[in-house]
């Protein structure tokens, strides 16, 4: 760990300002946060809301509209731009219920193969030198190329994917506050949940862009994405995000604990199970036209999607409108950040003839998003099997047919 | 206007495909907008809302936490990064109430000096090619250099900006369709409102790069925002941003409607008005610590604020923390975008002794942010005049007194 010493000293030296007699100090609010737990709900003044004649919501898989509080979907189909409005962030709970927290009451603890074990209010964090990024998350389960109701929109199979500005603390400032031993080489994240949703991280990411979030989309994080703080680690499965985040302990080997070995582990066709895959590969989605719309007519239309991976930037995004014979390169938005949703636009004249339309990202390591079958391929499970497959992103068909009707063409 | 028809045939050209057999036809829904007015208020789960604890509210000028529903003020001492959510996004009506517009219904015609008149309703407009762009918006009324508690944060004083990525459909691309014909020299944009609230636009702007936009930070519009269309005029006084949009009438001279001269021109010391004036000037304000927070004693603190400016790009932000005796150069939250806030950052430990901080902004064009009493001159009016000052862009200077308070240092 004298990488990590050093890197700590040199922070020091560069800011020309220790950061060290702050944190045993009491520190006063300056935010417009106050304790007002049985608030009313704000008034459209105070805090906007969309149009009564607007139905842009999250849904829940397995049903029409119906909402349960384990697993929503983000409107992909009527979303723009790469910004996921918070109110509409995907969520995927793994316990009945959210915790309560007050945010003058919480605290962040880091301790385990450290120097000095360190507890950080809120307040706290929030003096602290301080970063803004744009990242997606992704659910693991995300794409499951599903048959059924669930497969019928691209809210239901894709809508585990969303994209905020988050600010934050980067983990490694808090890190080399601490100072970490040597031989240390995880560290295993905790949220403030009844059943302690725990994860491990190795410490290389812990230490290069890990985020320990306070803001999304310029606000408080909300209740659902872990208010008051959450971990944001960039490309990798959202699983690792840990929500209410309240303890982070440095250690020498990855815990394998419930949520990210009995839950979340991936099983292989012949049971074994596989090591930790983090990273999310290039995927891409057409978002308009996709399943369930339906096109009024022949004529100019705007294809539109959104493309990600866990490498790091979208290279480019090719798109067919011809079922995969043929791609044309889309138009990407500038500018294209880094573990960022990329919107992608594609000029097309639909004939009125039945035809099928997807996208193929690239990203900046030049790995290319697989077919539905290679991808299966790679994932090393049978197409009978992948329905449960996690990290899946093979390219989603969407059919057009004769009378605009748009449907998931892979049933 | 030869040049517009030439480039309205090279669009077509480039693009290989013609949208005019769009506009007649009928269109059914690509959205999630169902008409839906009578709606109940969403469950957090289909739309999520933020913590109950937290705090961060639009607040009216002239009292504590009231709220009207004609000027509403962006908590910016309470925000983090460059998105602003839309449920916090200022606003500045000139009317009583709003238009309850029906997506459905609603149509924005382009008419007056063009070959052919076109009228689009919602769902024409988002099958044309569109863009998104992260814009600020800033009324031109904003930071007067208040006395009184009006004058006391950040929010009352500067709290009439805000940013948002908008999507939408360039101006430009509608125009070609209709043909503007030779001698078009300004638009004419109206709103959807009781008083039909008018604004004159010179062509070329509208030809460049405004926006007609129908989503904000991913979703639709909201309704105090201009739902379900609302113009973006990138970089100008957000008075020429018409919500409701409704009509563009293309004409030869400005029309000096009503909202823009009798209710919003500039008027001298010596009662003469200016002439239009559009463009916003380079500026920059710290929002923590700002007025009316407290620090809890000395130490280390990361001083924030915004830069903005309506020239494109800022280029740089220096931060005083002596009173503008010196300053140094602020890191700024990359990308830096044209026409959208721009997140600053300076690293500062505080002595514990009384002193004030500001900020300054540079812009692209090399245009310098300047003082109260350089601004009020640029603007051509004395310090006891400069509280009725539009476009005002002076140097806000925050006091730190011993104790740790934080006020506005103009009284």
């Amino acid at each position: 760990m004298g990488s990590h010493s050093h890197s700590r000293r040199r922070w020091f030296l560069t800011s020309g300002i220790g950061v060290a007699g702050l944190v045993m100090g009491a520190v006063r609010s300056l935010r417009g946060q106050t304790a007002a737990p049985t608030a009313p709900p704000r008034d459209t003044l105070a805090y906007g809301q969309p149009s009564p004649f607007d139905n842009t919501i999250r849904k829940a898989p397995g049903q029409g509209t119906a909402i349960t509080d384990t697993a929503l979907m983000t409107p992909l189909q009527d979303l723009d731009g790469i910004i996921t409005p918070s109110g509409l962030h995907f969520l995927m709970d793994h316990v009945k219920g959210i915790p309560d927290l007050d945010p003058k009451k919480h605290r962040l603890l880091l301790h385990g193969m450290v120097d000095r074990p360190l507890e950080f209010t809120l307040d706290e964090l929030k003096r602290l030198p301080s970063v803004s990024r744009v990242y997606f998350l992704e659910c693991n389960a995300n794409s499951r190329p599903l048959h059924g109701p669930n497969g019928e929109s691209v809210q239901l199979v894709h809508g585990r994917t969303s994209c905020s500005e988050w600010t934050g603390v980067l983990l490694s400032v808090l890190l080399k506050e601490c100072g970490v031993k040597s031989g240390a080489s995880w560290i295993v994240a905790e949220g403030d949940e009844s059943n302690k949703y725990t994860m491990s991280i190795p410490l290389g990411k812990a230490m290069e862009d890990t985020l320990v979030a306070y803001a999304q989309n310029g606000e408080p994080v909300r209740p659902h994405q872990g208010y008051p703080l959450r971990l944001v680690v960039p490309g990798w499965e959202a699983i690792r995000a840990v929500k209410w985040l309240t303890r982070i302990n440095v250690v020498d080997r990855p815990y394998m604990a419930w949520h990210e070995s009995g839950n979340n582990a991936d099983t292989r066709p012949d049971g074994k199970g596989l090591w930790y895959r983090f990273e999310l590969g290039p995927k891409s989605v057409i978002t308009r036209p996709s399943g369930g719309q339906r096109l009024p007519g022949h004529g100019f239309y705007e294809i539109t999607g959104l493309a990600w991976t866990g490498r790091g930037a979208v290279r480019r995004v090719d798109v067919s409108t011809d079922g995969g014979r043929t791609y044309k390169e889309a138009e990407l938005q500038q500018p294209v950040l880094r573990y960022a949703h990329t919107r992608f636009r594609y000029a097309w004249k639909w004939n009125g003839e039945e035809t099928v339309l997807q996208s193929r990202c690239t990203d900046e390591r030049g790995e290319v998003q697989p077919t539905i079958l290679e991808a299966a391929k790679n994932l090393g499970v049978t197409p009978d099997y992948f329905y449960e497959a996690d990290h899946f992103n093979g390219i989603q068909p969407w059919k057009v047919n004769p009378d605009g009707r748009i449907q998931n063409a892979l049933f």
